[in-house]
């Protein structure tokens, strides 16, 4: 065998700048033992990628390595017509299981369970439970630390840590050892929810059971910090309006990296269409008072800043469980009065600009302070407009049914800007009437 | 005793709407073992605002339930000058460690870590072992699932799970079990970088070592997963363009909110007060083709759009450690292309638009195909610009040793609004000279 400068360390930190063929090379040149701490590793699609270009034999190798779970994930991340193959190579129990798995939708509880974890009978004696753990396969999956007390028919009684099991004296029952008040998911719980329960009562793993309460598998801790990553980036892009990307940054290729970003900017696009029609409707009084244009960027950033403040303020609470939709009320009442309190901020800074401007550059004439107070009046308006639009959004949205984070900020400030010119002409109008218009 | 109607669930639900009054009383009305669950499923700052309403007595009983970093947290929640108030009521030993974990920042792995885990010798059997660690107080913490072996000076040898030892042979060594290549944290390595390194290798538990290799304490996965959502929340508030808040949403306190929002609000205004400026500079070209102004929303909104849209992909694939401070070359080549690419569409959009709107309702004049034109060419130079410094903003303020973060899409926004209409209107004077302009 050739000797290899790679260690698993570094192989590890060049992962994500390789080409897919020196990322089979390099794995190729690792050891044995390191080869299987470095596929353990690797994300679900990485692990897919990796497998599919190995010869069948090291195929069937890798793929047995992983639980059920992780197979399922694995199965999941190629294309459709290739998974019949890919669960051939699989040993008949575990084929069986993948397939279970494989029904569940990926976000659920269901599709993040493991189904091999341990079971107990409450009868046992401790040291009875030690040494049936001892002969027991699953006991050893690396992921469970706990095992569940079950009744004949799988249904959950109780759980013990297998650190209660080492702390417990040897010759107690186990059910005077578990506890019987054991927090359990249903088969269909959605990720969000679940990772909540997880960092709410602090679990290690959470038994997920079916409508009559039998056990079906057990999701770990591990599972929830991906979950919790994962949906974090699918905001975070989500707010910074761009369609989920799936994978990392440099490894999407640049033709979907533009199809996922065209999608959304095409819409924002279309949608900002509208203020060339809003500014055409007011083309007139933009030719009689010239300088009325000169503040237009200035109104309706400021609508769209104050908005994007809003509704990330709004989908970040939402996601963390901290407002419902039935808080609706008290949001907008909030962002009624943050939002007055910002426009006169800025509303006062601007007037400020506008006179102190005038003093020394006698930047915009006889009416400046009219123009001034033309700029007030809308900031008050348009930041507060931003304020209540970009926090009612996400309500709208989750009760329709949506995501609350497809409110993105852009998606915000393009609805903004709209009424913002509208609202910045209208007051204008008014204020300068028989005067500039 | 009164009998409560209250249950800790929805004692939980209500939490965040509930006054400080009523949470007291809430809390109060809790049947014992129920109100020891409830108090160890709220957040520290929840724990130290319940803490310090309490009489001196009920103080200690509560703050002696919690393992000492938990009680660190609580401190570090409360007013600095009432923080020795609050020391005094533990014990000697429990105020010493409580002592050592306040010297450590808070997002630091030292500031994260329980010091209270148990300790093995290589050289006893697993049975030794077990009956050990029956005896062994710090055993019986919840959050223990690992003991570390170690030498008489504490040096770090090896780890055993709980597990390990459920289902090792009762009559082998330690040492034979144990496992040697034990991932470790140092004292002060950063939280972001600890949960990636949690995540990489799905542990459960790390130990913290000093310089010299000795255990200092654990860090336990469950807060990883705080770790994980707390950082998500602060990237998502920066990139919104918010300071970040402390704390639920429905819950800061209403001055607090507008000015953590006011601050970055002015800020970005007086940014913005430069597009005034530019829009001055020129004024004049505007009073003789008033058209041109009816694109200015449009224009800036889509450099805007595409550079929040870069900044959110570039500073969340930094957060998730996907792309480092020396990519900046690949990602700058990247968005080239992206930015050419959507700049295109957009401003094949555009021309679209504006010569339907001619052909059906004359809006343009004569000059229409040069106006879209105009527009167009705006559009691919404003929309690449956009990716660009969006892409290159986390960067440069990463090296400067700022949060990536901070590059919060209003803030790219900004950047390109003035920039944009700086080429839009040289584009314009280049394109309309001698017709137009």
């Amino acid at each position: 065998m050739v000797e290899t400068n790679f260690t698993v360390s570094e192989l590890y930190d060049a992962w994500p700048v390789l080409s897919h063929e020196e990322r089979v090379e390099g794995f190729e040149l690792l050891r044995r033992d390191d080869a299987d701490q470095f596929f353990l590793q690797l994300s679900a699609r990485d692990r897919a990628q990796l497998i599919m270009t190995l010869p069948a034999g090291e195929r069937r190798l890798w793929l047995r390595l992983l639980a059920p779970d992780d197979a399922a994930d694995v199965i999941q991340a190629v294309s459709p017509e290739r998974r019949e193959a890919l669960l051939d190579v699989l040993d008949d129990m575990t084929r069986r299981e993948v397939k279970g798995l494989l029904d569940y939708a990926e976000d659920e509880a269901g599709g993040l369970m493991n189904t091999r974890y341990s079971r107990l009978r409450p009868e046992m004696t401790v040291d009875e439970a030690i040494s049936y753990l001892r002969r027991d396969a699953r006991a050893r999956e690396k992921t469970v630390y706990y095992a569940y007390v079950v009744d004949p028919t799988e249904h959950l009684l109780g759980v013990v840590s297998f650190r209660d099991l080492i702390v417990a004296p040897g010759d107690k029952r186990i059910e005077a050892v578990m506890r019987k008040e054991v927090i359990s998911a249903s088969e269909d719980l959605d990720q969000e929810a679940l990772s909540r329960m997880f960092m709410r009562h602090h679990l290690l793993m959470m038994p997920v059971v079916d409508a009559e309460g039998r056990v079906k598998g057990v999701v770990s801790v591990n599972d929830i910090v991906d979950v919790v990553q994962e949906e974090a980036t699918e905001d975070i892009q989500k707010i910074g309006g761009v369609a989920t990307i799936e994978g990392p940054y440099l490894q999407v290729p640049l033709l979907q990296m533009i199809r996922r970003r065209a999608g959304w900017l095409a819409a924002l696009f279309i949608g900002e269409m509208l203020t060339a029609t809003a500014m055409g409707h007011f083309e007139k009084d933009i030719a009689r008072a010239v300088v009325l244009a000169l503040f237009v960027p200035l109104i309706i950033s400021s609508g769209g800043n104050s908005g994007s403040q809003a509704t990330t303020l709004v989908i970040r609470a939402m996601a963390l469980g901290e407002v419902r939709l039935r808080d609706w009320c008290r949001v907008i009442r909030r962002e009624l009065a943050t939002g007055l309190g910002l426009g006169f901020i800025l509303a006062s800074i601007g007037l400020l600009r506008i006179l102190v401007w005038e003093i020394f550059f006698d930047a915009y004439g006889q009416h400046s302070f009219l123009i001034g107070l033309t700029v007030a009046l809308s900031l008050v308006g348009v930041v507060l407009w931003g304020c209540i639009a970009g926090s009612l959004l996400p309500f709208i949205l989750r009760a329709l049914g949506f995501d609350p984070a497809s409110a993105s900020a852009p998606f915000v400030a393009t609805l903004v800007d709209v009424t913002g010119l509208v609202i910045y002409f209208s007051v204008a109008s008014l204020v300068l009437r028989g005067t500039l218009l």
